[in-house]
């Protein structure tokens, strides 16, 4: 089904463009920074500038909809791989998808935020996906032992905002960061003294 | 003995007060933020806000002598937990401290860095210091096989700086933090399946 818009849903030819703006957008805004013109991504898209403000009428809308593309995606990745064959390795993948996404998200929450963009509203309902889907990840991987059982959701949580502002700053050494997250990792599957 | 009035070295009493200032403010700007006033650390502390002046001529100047203070005692206890019996207990240890140390530390230099202070200088010396701490403190517990030897300081850093931001972030739900803390450091001390 095409959304309607004013009144008229979109054509294919439209949401094809709209898409392709939105791919080419999440390119430029990585490679060149949240601060990347319009025009830059109407460049990289191939189409005009009007095409871009069409679909998009400011520069915040479209890194707005760039953001909650993505968190999307991710929400859809860990509800495909809450029903993957081995729940141990499905939770350790989905950990380190959320952190290979943070650099990037929190670049597009600060230049949101900066521009007066209160994400939370189009967010929320996508986050509690995200987070009813980490849970049971959690719950699958404890079950079948590949995690230990004396920690719940918000210790998760807390050590995937703590490895996602690690996996910002450390930025340029990828082998430092996956050497530290090697470590978190053992110490999830630990079986505690106590 | 009479000490000399105008002698440039601080007498003893205006070496107690300047102290007795710098703990008094360090209390004060924890328990009330570091935007509390001046007047309140001088009531804190029990001396007019004139001894509060002389040794410290501007709030600024304040901030920055707790958060060196505080610094040289991380730097100082690293350096006496360097020849600590259990190396394993003292690396640990330090780790905790640290992450203790961090929720202040960041207000501290965020404050300081909103005013303009660059305290890079003034703490160059006693960071080069910590870092040397706990490379000492890092190799000693690996060669008592406390740590594993598959990480060098770079990942200690890198799990340090992320277990202090999740430290400030966490901040009241000091059970949810431990539990995370406890993970990290069951997988630094974990063998590599490798």
């Amino acid at each position: 089904m095409t959304p309607p818009r004013d009144g008229r849903p979109l054509r294919a030819d439209a949401l094809r463009n709209r898409a392709k703006v939105l791919e080419a957008a999440g390119a430029v805004f990585d490679a060149r920074g949240t601060t990347a013109s319009t025009e830059e991504v109407a460049r990289a898209a191939g189409v005009g500038i009007g095409t871009v403000f069409r679909h998009f009428p400011t520069k915040e809308a479209l890194l707005e909809a760039v953001y909650v593309a993505r968190l999307r995606k991710l929400a859809d990745e860990a509800e495909g791989l809450a029903s993957a064959d081995d729940p141990g390795e499905a939770f350790f993948a989905f950990f380190t998808r959320v952190v290979g996404h943070a650099a990037t998200k929190n670049a597009f929450s600060a230049a949101l935020m900066e521009a007066g963009v209160d994400v939370r509203e189009s967010t929320a309902e996508t986050g509690q996906g995200l987070k009813r889907a980490l849970a049971t990840l959690l719950t699958r991987a404890q079950e079948s032992a590949a995690v230990r059982r004396d920690i719940g959701l918000p210790e998760v949580m807390t050590l995937l905002v703590g490895a996602s502002q690690v996996a910002e700053h450390v930025g340029g050494d990828g082998g430092v960061r996956d050497r530290a997250l090697a470590v978190v990792f053992d110490g999830l599957r630990a079986a505690p003294d106590r």
